[in-house]
């Protein structure tokens, strides 16, 4: 436990300062205004980069070395580029993940009281499953190291460690344990998922899951091919506890899950390192809606009590722990109770959900 | 034209023999007993490579080599593997895929009349798109060629070339200008579906389709992230006419998008070089109904038909892109009859299936 504990937040780029603000109230709601969290402003992303040429200060990188937690909204511009062609405001989301080394990317996935699945037949309680996403390695472990060969060859090269597989996996069998299980039969399960029928990494992947597994012998496992497991996400969403996969197929699946739960603004992650841990939605930063005050800000909020949560653990800290728990039910009943953003097809404006959290977070305390 | 065109006959492991006997019934049944078609059955696939040691025996890929086109059932079984740990019995695919430089991996997304969407509030005409997968290079480049360092450290690499992007986004444009366009708008769109924001080699990938773009001014063009066409598949499909895409990301969005439209027994798929065709369905070989009799052979079937499109022309035989349209007017009349299979909550046996097909084919000349 500590007095005071320093955030590091980072608006980023298009609707990330909204999403991110509204985050910010909620906690500072739920904590009251003489609560344990400083939360400290640092630039970073596309709109920094077309002002000053750089991306990710190195500043901003000091300041989130020395946060206890770094909380962002959404980072990247479309066709702001570096001179491979990638986008230069997504620097700081990608360098946090190897130079801070988080590599679990914990994707909740749970559809909502409230929240209309676009799956036929699938209701609240039927889906909520973790995606947990190696986010170190894998195919990412080429961002700005690939090479282009007189204009003709491209390559990027994915590479899989033991130690890095053997710690997500181990991350995911954790998760399950504390887990109640798969909605569909409550048993607690890992499922690896992976390519290892086609490509010899994944094949290590899969090897190294099994020998991590048998120190686990009350959790179930099974392995699923990641085409596979697209298919499965849409057909049979119940079945799933703790999905463990690589870095790219991480990314994808998770975008896809989100679909199934209400969209992008649904989906909060949580990127955790042995030290530090790293807070955002997961959707980008949507240049398109950006200013016009409909973001849907939950994704965000509940990343912000992921943080919490995270923190509370760490620092064995009750308050922060409790507010946790606080700003996640009252965000389901917020939801619940219709609350509900544009892309949700309600009429909520930003500022109106937060407000409503914020309000119902004091009132309820 | 052609007297006689030779199709090699590979029907493979678990369900294999049933659905691609079953279309070969069909395609008899449309050509009549005394047809230009003369199929030959050869072996491959982890059966072939548990009884043999081989997979993919030499004479197999000569008789492949000479044939005017290959159907092949599935291939592969859970747990019969190479040294590296990658499955064997996928190797006559594979192989095939790039020894015969078969680029194209189109695979057509439709939900038929009769069938029903996992998709809320989607129906019959709402989905219709291709996902045009690159066939010959991409992360798949490394089957066979990754590398596993002191039991620590595995990689992989994905390659792109120019040559392998352009004439794969050249195919994208020329499927468009044959279609009638999106479901939704009607507009001729290839999507281009990539990484760019964070893989050098994906940036490549989408500067090339920018580049041949350029000479198609008639079809319209967007870029689409991975994640994000994840999610759209989910979402919106109303809103696609042609993806092209890089080999891995092909392969999980083709399942995702045929889970959309009924499933895994719904997904044909037509194989293509300058030289050759290749046709199966997009499914694995489900070892775990083989022999039940209820497998799904409409997937198969359809990738009949496009085989004998792709002949009659290539061919300039008008008898065999008859055939070919005639099967799958068909095939979409007996789903529309609720002629369904158990994946599909029907009732019908593969053989039942089968039967009712050939039997309207006939009656229906
Ligand atoms: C913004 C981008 C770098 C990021 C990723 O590709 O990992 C995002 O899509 C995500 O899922 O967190
Ligand atoms: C069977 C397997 C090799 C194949 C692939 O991974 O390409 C399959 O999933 C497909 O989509 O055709």
């Amino acid at each position: 436990m500590k007095d005071v504990y320093e955030i590091a937040v980072v608006h980023g780029d298009g609707i990330g300062p909204e999403v991110c603000g509204a985050a910010v109230e909620v906690v500072r709601a739920a904590l009251g205004s003489d609560g344990p969290l400083r939360f400290t402003e640092y630039p970073a992303g596309a709109e920094h980069f077309m002002r000053t040429g750089d991306s990710f200060p190195a500043s901003t990188f000091q300041a989130c070395r020395d946060a206890d937690a770094i909380l962002h909204g959404a980072g990247g511009i479309p066709g702001v580029v570096r001179a491979d062609g990638t986008e230069a405001g997504l620097d700081f989301t990608l360098r946090l993940r190897f130079e801070l080394d988080l590599y679990a990317n914990i994707r909740p996935v749970r559809l909502f009281k409230g929240v209309t699945s676009p799956l036929r037949g699938v209701g609240a309680g039927d889906i909520d499953y973790i995606i947990l996403r190696e986010n170190s390695e894998g195919l990412y472990a080429a961002r700005g190291a690939g090479a282009l060969l007189r204009g003709e060859v491209a390559v990027d090269t994915l590479v899989q460690t033991r130690k890095g597989i053997e710690r997500i996996v181990r991350k995911g069998f954790e998760l399950a344990r504390q887990s109640k299980g798969a909605p569909e039969d409550g048993v607690r399960r890992v499922t690896c998922c992976d390519k290892a029928n086609v490509l010899r990494s994944y094949a290590f992947f899969r090897a190294v899951f099994d020998e991590v597994a048998a120190d686990y012998p009350d959790v179930a496992t099974e392995h699923v091919l990641v085409d596979a497991m697209a298919m499965h996400l849409v057909l049979r969403p119940a079945h799933f506890n703790v999905i463990v996969t690589e870095n790219m197929f991480g990314d994808i699946l998770s975008d896809l899950a989100a679909a199934t739960v209400g969209g992008m603004g649904m989906a909060p992650s949580a990127e955790i390192g042995e030290a530090k841990g790293f807070f955002q939605a997961a959707h980008g930063s949507a240049p398109d809606i950006a200013g016009k005050g409909i973001a849907n800000p939950y994704g965000t909020i509940l990343s912000a009590a992921a943080m919490l949560e995270w923190l509370g653990h760490k620092h064995e800290d009750e308050r922060l722990s409790r507010a946790a728990d606080h700003i996640r039910s009252v965000t389901e009943a917020c939801l619940a109770d219709g609350l509900l953003s544009a892309d949700l097809k309600g009429t909520a404006s930003t500022h109106q959900i937060r407000d409503a959290v914020c309000e119902r977070v004091m009132r309820d305390h």
